[in-house]
């Protein structure tokens, strides 16, 4: 491997980063317990057709990046054929040195099909011919992708009204190693000021749960039993993604009569919105408590920010990006009151903007529990997210979740991903975190006392994830 | 020393930096002007019973960090036995890697007690037995534990209320040759939100300075004679510990307006609380200009966040954390008033967000005076604070300083610290400061030019602070 | 040079770093499409009588260091005489340690004045005495000082009311092989709430343009025939100095009505300012867009803020600092509304809060065109400025920029000064940049392929900006 960019000790720039990855980290299995991969390509162990179709064709990253480098959306998102779109992609690479995807694209041509050089439009015939060889083997498809990393769980993300079918199918699967949890997102629940999308939703919502959405009661009811529902079948984790914490209090008569107003056809204003997603969020809260669930909360996003393109194209397409807000005044109303009500469930925040990674770590962590039974760490500061998904993004996040936590009880990487080839991410992440800590060795900043070290790093890589949840893994 | 973990050159990773740290940092004496030790405790040189008393007792970071490690509640501030406590805080520190909890965990021990080893459940019994026969003698009394760090002269955190006694037989004690000076820290005069708390305080400062609280002038009048009073004490200095600045402009008359308000046991609204604030910050600079003392500014504190912990404990238990506002407007309005009046006092900021170093430090810049007889650099970012008092938040702030002011005029550390083994972060600074600045020695950025260089670092150390707030050292 | 502060390797600290900047960077040509030189000079090759006036008469960057150091302001900009204030900043010059200052100081003086030492009061006498009698000879014109540097084109600042008469000068002059192209900043067209101000502002508009600006329609057709006239000198670029983004809608009967209003000597209040600038940035959007320009923002930068020093000394004296703004939403607002008309120009974005880095270069990640012909990265985070253009600032700039978008396409630097001596911040520039992007290549984060990466390098120093901008250089 000695011509290789990604070599044995990549990222690792000291000797007790080298020992602290290849001792500790590497060898650890993959609790993945967020991302966005579709489950029912896991029942039915879906193949691809060719390297497009599996690392292209969902990516926004890469389309993004495209963009930047001024390809037309024709060849990226468009009509133009498979392989014309990868030469985009190949023209573009060699122009994102230094940015994540550089690295992320090595590690995926590398790890899983064992390509070696540096990807170019020079390169771009070799990779396109051996990788559509590759996936047309048995052992390129998704299931195998996932096994070829040691993934041994995995929570994808889904919406209270899906049937989970496939869910189910995979549990019911005995060929399948790989446990699949589903995580509940009510995102959709929350959005009154559309009213033709909200009720279109309280009625998927009555219908998949046999409850009755036409009062507030039943839509509450109607939720609680799709809580129930995931729980039945595994999950142990909800999940929500956010602008910003909802901070106007509301009761439940002001949020039931929300409800009504939405479901007569009118949508809700602004503030009536704040205040409907106040009360939702602390019922969700509710629900996870009381049943041992984590919650995570995604915030700072500034979602489909660009109109033309999201006539054109919809959501998830490359055209969010990051929000400046101060967020910690609401959330600390929000842990607050939840704390008050004794229903405040684990919890792990995952931050967008660099700037906040103290204050809302920092804030988490006024609401340990200080009561028996409870995991280390019970609210936290999740890992490096999306634009900070980075070598600089996450040191950020594990400095900060260092000096204002404690790290040993970090629970650690997860994809957040859509791409079955994205799992190198976690390699990624267990080097940049072994060259953090390893560093720390050299300078003496912390003892070079590799069972006290190591054993740190290597609980933040599997074991502390599988002890935290309560997961069946 | 060979095998511990606090070596000589702890923290220190260049040839230069060690250099710096030997030659010209770690003799200098400390003048901590800043902190909140109990001047009762001084003046009695109050001895300490174990180590759970002098170590833990008081010591709310430790606290937070117990939490956060999943001890029970009992065992950090409840019923729990010293002993026992003591060993949840063992339990605790070995989690606690690349916090600086654990570098100041191991200074202290080593410091003060001469343990080197690393701190433990397997250590917890020798350190114990030895630190509590250690405590039993007379050299580890509070004086002593000051003498032991070459402490020269204190500032204690004052309520002008106070009757100042301790400071008073203190100065008047031969045996001590340790400065003690009072800090004026009025917040208690803000708060006219509560006008049971007010008045109640109201009243306590028209006893202590035998005048009439009955008029805002009397208020007014009682306030200064205290500001008088510590002067006459020696004190230089006045502290407040705010959110953000108070912003809206308000005549003496308004003021005048709500003083009357609250003094008939009606509560001041938001605003009016914000007018009043305004109004007395001014005021309190004014005081501080008239008599050339210096003003501390403590903000963006986020407090007493769990409403549950703080109903049960109360303040300052370990439930606060980082705000995030937007504070530069409100602050340049606060700064130009007072120039424009002629009444700005030296400044000290201290910024607990480290998102605002950059944006606070060029903020005072704005006003340095160009006036004879000014100090240089008389406003100031001040040291990297509470969640920031780390090895990442002292480089941030030293690095935003040296941007964008001038590090050689840098006033430097102090503890902020209820705790008397606490002085040893001195050393943590100073071994900090070296080294960063030692890097830039090392990369050519500043010349290799000892002399230069060292005796900034030198003065940084004690004597720009001693220099700058004309307290008699 | 091996005595010398400044040495071939200054602030290269690997040998990649130093391969990267003697091979690739150091003797590309400058294109300094941002300053605010003054053009009369330059038509006019102004010499300079001594060192205070082309070194310190006009720059408020060590003016402001002298204050923070304790200099009166007699010494700073008052009536002292030009070797005093020489000597001021002389003693000022040993306390900018860790400033970008001292590195400024020390590389104008070794390159235009090949002075070595260290500048300090020790050595003030022999730089004042070779530094005025270099200047005294023809080759330290201004025109001469430009060329010493490789300056081959620059773009100076201009208001629309400018007769541009010196640009004429210089573009009819054979003797000048610099080319110096006008940029359109009109500012002063936004401020209608000060009417006496605008007004008059837009007489001399009418005026020069030969328009009628007695109604809003003449107005911004006075407007568009000066960028008209600025296009036909070679000028292809905008730029704009905001605190932050004017957020109000406003439609053009809006915009109108508050013209008529101002008009007639009204001012207008404080939500019409914002609107009436939000129509107005829209529509200089327009025009830009409309002729292939490009626009420059730079936001974020809080003004005057000593009234004491405005009053006295007026603008631009060193009391301007940073804003702490959440500008992303106002942001998008302003791409989406300008992409929607199919009227976004190519931007720049200049950013003066570190903590705004990766959500501004986030923002306009979402804009970039996916259409035919556009140039790479046409929107784009501008290089560190001000405040951050230091070795820290702008590490925050290359990373944020590699991170969110790709380095490979950057602009690279400009001054952004008044001074002709300043354009030794391009080489300062180019020494960080190959200090990054070398100790990465040595690190294995990017290939050692000195091919792709240097050239990379040498790009962002010229090439990018000559192909981006289509002037004529």
């Amino acid at each position: 491997m000695s011509d290789s960019f990604i070599t044995d000790d990549f990222m690792l720039q000291s000797i007790a980063a080298k020992e602290l990855y290849h001792d500790f980290a590497k060898d650890e299995p993959i609790l993945d317990f967020h991302n966005h991969l579709p489950p029912d390509e896991i029942a039915s162990d879906r193949s691809f057709a060719n390297l497009f179709d599996v690392w292209l064709a969902g990516d926004h990253y890469k389309w993004r990046a495209m963009r930047a480098n001024g390809i037309c959306e024709s060849r990226i998102t468009g009509d133009a054929d498979p392989r014309d779109k990868f030469d985009a992609w190949a023209e573009t690479v060699p122009h994102t040195l230094r940015n994540a995807l550089y690295h992320w694209t090595h590690l995926e041509l590398d790890r899983y099909f064992g390509f070696e050089k540096l990807f170019s439009p020079d390169t771009a015939d070799e990779v396109w011919e051996a990788g559509n060889e590759a996936l047309a083997s048995p052992s390129f498809s998704c299931r195998s992708l996932l096994e070829k990393m040691k993934v041994k769980a995995l929570c994808t993300t889904d919406d209270p009204v899906h049937s989970l079918e496939h869910h189910k199918a995979i549990a019911g699967d005995d060929s399948i190693d790989i446990v699949v949890y589903p995580t509940f997102r009510p995102d959709a629940a929350l959005w009154v000021n559309d009213s033709e999308h909200f009720n279109n939703y309280a009625n998927q919502l009555a219908e998949v749960s046999g409850g009755d959405c036409g009062s507030f009661s039943g839509f509450l009811d109607a939720i609680r039993s799709r809580h129930d529902f995931f729980h039945e079948l595994g999950g142990r984790i909800s999940d929500h993604g956010l602008y910003t914490i909802f901070q106007t209090e509301c009761s439940k008569a002001e949020a039931e009569k929300i409800f009504d107003k939405v479901r007569t056809g009118k949508c809700a204003d602004e503030a009536e919105t704040d205040k409907f997603g106040n009360f939702l969020m602390l019922y969700f809260a509710e629900l996870d408590a009381s049943r041992g669930w984590t919650k995570q909360l995604h915030i700072g996003c500034e979602r489909n920010n660009n109109s033309r393109v999201f006539g054109e194209l919809g959501r998830d397409v490359g055209c969010d990006s990051i929000a400046d807000i101060n967020h910690t005044a609401a959330f600390r109303q929000y842990l607050d009151t939840l704390d008050s009500r004794g229903q405040l469930p684990k919890m792990i925040v995952y931050n967008l903007n660099p700037k906040d990674n103290y204050s809302l770590s920092a804030m988490v962590g006024n609401f340990q529990s200080g009561k028996p039974g409870e995991p280390p760490c019970r609210l936290q500061l999740g890992t490096a997210w999306w634009f900070l998904d980075t070598k600089e993004g996450m040191e950020w996040q594990i400095n900060a979740f260092s000096n204002t936590s404690l790290l040993s009880r970090f629970l650690g990487m997860l994809t957040d991903s859509r791409s079955f080839l994205s799992f190198t991410r976690h390699e990624y992440f267990r080097r940049i975190l072994c060259n953090v800590v390893g560093q720390d060795v050299e300078n003496g900043e912390i003892p070079r006392d590799m069972e006290l070290v190591g054993n740190m790093v290597k609980r933040i890589c599997y074991q502390n994830a599988a002890d935290f949840f309560g997961l069946d893994v």
